[in-house]
């Protein structure tokens, strides 16, 4: 997605240890107009699928998925990463290895929010080593609901997690794959470059 | 706001501890639709004012503040609660305490996401105690913005944080204010209920 691309090489800032920073736009101030085009191209992406249900999981991940549910016109259930006492009864829950944070934590969702009824599409601001989208994945498998695909913003394409998940079989749509960065150069390559 | 009275009265289930659960449109599956009635409801309500950020606190806070977000056509910046790695520089913090989770955490927004020429919507899909809400107002006052007003889905009325935030002057619209619930008779009566 061009649009997409300029924007992280107009506004993302790239850190040492691989570390790309796009809080300007996408995970801590949030454009949403830029949503709304991500939303339209998710939509036009998996215009062959019926979807009702978008699964995303806390938190920077919740503002993409709703407006991209707009685009689609269904729900969206947000994966909560602690349990919590408002969230009483029967959940699935799945184990997750962060490597934003550092830890190591469960992921929920209430079983009344997800069953096999469900068509779902996952919907993630980024993808690095695949660890949350995998949890995602065994949460949607645990409800009995179909995995329709997964559509990400941004996948570091020089991690393991995109090729992993494209490994098992599930349908992965990444508006913009970056190959390399370079911090000295302040250069992104991305996948397939126009 | 009467549409989302009826989906409270219709959906919503009222639990021991005057607890009231909304998790079936509002913060765990989230009915987009829905959001974007709420977001024209505010759109109207602030219709006087110059709006040009909308700040919420993550996790359930930022579905909402995105959607709403769209219909002022203005950046959303989302509180964090964890300083994670990925949050360098310079910051704003100030402390909250939660009436969900039984504890206190620290709140943080970019020093470069909030400053003093912007003119400031706060965003919350509940107030109960007003913690979180005191908490996003002084934030905004480090940062030397301009706090406008607070929009809140629901507001438990019967609890002090909707008087203390009125008391400070703050301009406080809540779409629907619970002056109380009876968790034996399933019955939720409204503040100026029609």
């Amino acid at each position: 997605m061009q649009l997409l691309k300029d924007r992280i090489r107009k506004d993302g800032k790239i850190k040492e240890g691989n570390v790309l920073k796009v809080d300007s736009f996408l995970n801590h101030q949030m454009d949403v107009k830029l949503f709304k085009e991500i939303g339209k191209e998710f939509k036009k992406r998996f215009a062959d699928c019926e979807i009702n249900k978008i699964v995303t999981i806390e938190a920077s991940g919740i503002g993409i998925a709703c407006v991209v549910a707009e685009c689609f016109d269904v729900p969206v259930v947000f994966a909560k990463k602690n349990k919590t006492k408002n969230i009483a009864g029967d959940v699935y829950t799945s184990r997750v290895e962060s490597f934003t944070h550092g830890r190591i934590y469960d992921i929920i969702v209430a079983k009344e929010f997800l069953g096999k009824d469900d068509k779902v599409l996952l919907i993630d601001d980024f993808l690095a080593n695949g660890k949350a989208l995998e949890g995602l994945a065994e949460l949607i498998e645990k409800a009995g609901a179909e995995l329709v695909g997964a559509g990400i913003v941004i996948e570091k394409g020089f991690q393991r997690g995109g090729d992993e998940i494209r490994k098992k079989g599930i349908r992965l749509e990444s508006l913009a794959i970056i190959e390399s960065m370079d911090e000295k150069t302040k250069t992104i390559i991305f996948r397939d470059d126009d």
